[in-house]
């Protein structure tokens, strides 16, 4: 038994790849953590986070939750790809958990739609990095599952 | 029923305070999202967190991920204030729930530590700002349940 | 800073009480796994779960599931207590901290609603029991944090 | 970047199988709420969960406590087959989504190991039933994520 692949997914606005970026561009926070987005799909993200000391904890990883950020507006871009050219998104809740240390240099950010319903869409995501040991592998640095909803009119406004 | 408040805590470590404020100082994340330590309790920390354009998504509110980013420490500390000298926390992972835009100015940011165990121990928090059309009162902006872990030698250094 | 207590709330179908009680009544899991409904006031509920033989895990205590199917029906119906009469509530998504072995004998189960919104609404629960070695005290055996969703219309028939 | 597959699994234990087999076929709770266990791999379990008048809310569908137990079930056992013969699993937390009414009549419970640590390891899971309008498609229920943690020793016993 296999869900969808992203593939399936059918966005609402044509224009979904221009208006993602368009409103990423405005979150100055990517920008202050050194985050970039790389792909926009449909139901699907890709973004890059560089570690630099600014973002670091006190070990000198990047903080857990800097790597949270990142992969929160992956998995709300995600479902943002799906949602029609007027509505927002708002993040409910989300929940990450962190299975390695980021080293960095590069973690790659990967946020992929779950569920897309007409009000709750479900994203899920990933970050990973090169393995500190094993050459030409990938680790996985953190999950993320958010739950998004899809907000129009006032509510839009109001968030 | 009722649950022993945090006064009841005993702290291993006496220079508690004192080994907190100097990991906190080395988190440079804090520094760059604004974040200030106010409190250092025995199983309980207060921050601040400061809206400022550089942390903020599209529609002007700090980043969810930010607030989540002050969380987590919040609660990251709060359970380090009861581990030994020699220990260093790790956040295994965390769940936030976002009731309200982060409009600032300025957030009270708490944790809290529910469980303290020997490895594993469960913090709560919550993000609270001035409500924005109820003066005098308080909003709750979120809520963040983290378990974090004990680690001492080569784990502590590993991570 | 402090939240609202839960006697604020203004519940908006005066017979909230009866509803949940009848409600609670149809949830055929509830009897088959020994909870009652105890208490239903304003964006609080108080239930029970007994320890049995039949719902407990590998080492005889009460299964993690099984203490979370309680919580998860304790925070539905503290939402619901707020809802319209003709609203139906429905779990989007919950978080549980299972923080001792639950042995029972009777556990006491609290549901509170954190945020009642609109459409979306978050509920923070416990689980205590009497604490196994230190008498008169009561033990944490679990928390969870619930997202619900008011649903109304076609898609109240609709899940 | 790829995670490593589940058939990359070294269990500890060359009798996992048995050993799970052995430990589900004591979860009282499991035959209660009419779930059976399929497959067991290394990292990877596979259950089945049947609809009955008796796991049900007040709509008719399986209770989401109900759907939550198979799911830690599958998750913890997961866990367990990577563990060695003397250690014990423990549910640390988990978080379940759910994107689905359970409907039946038989719903696939899978879990698999994301990472298996020394300590915590981390485990995801899935519901799918057969989708009520689309034939021979299914449909995604609930997915959840466990944190699990290998207990030894006087650890074991106490829990």
């Amino acid at each position: 038994m296999t869900a969808a692949p992203s593939s399936d997914f059918q966005p609402a606005d044509a224009d979904f790849a221009a208006r993602v970026r368009g409103s990423f561009a405005q979150q100055a926070a990517m920008a202050l953590i050194g985050a970039e987005l790389v792909e926009v799909g449909p139901g699907r993200i890709v973004m890059t986070l560089a570690h630099s000391a600014r973002v670091t904890q006190q070990h000198g990883f990047i903080h857990a939750g800097i790597v949270s950020t990142a992969l929160d507006s992956a998995c709300g871009y995600a479902a943002a790809t799906l949602m029609p050219a007027e509505a927002g998104v708002l993040t409910i809740e989300f929940k990450v958990n962190l299975l390695a240390p980021a080293r960095g240099p590069l973690l790659r950010i990967e946020g992929r739609v779950t569920k897309a319903g007409r009000t709750i869409s479900v994203a899920d995501g990933q970050a990973w990095q090169p393995h500190p040991t094993r050459a030409g592998e990938d680790q996985l640095v953190a999950t993320i599952t958010a739950t998004l909803m899809t907000v129009t009119g006032r509510d839009n406004v109001r968030h």
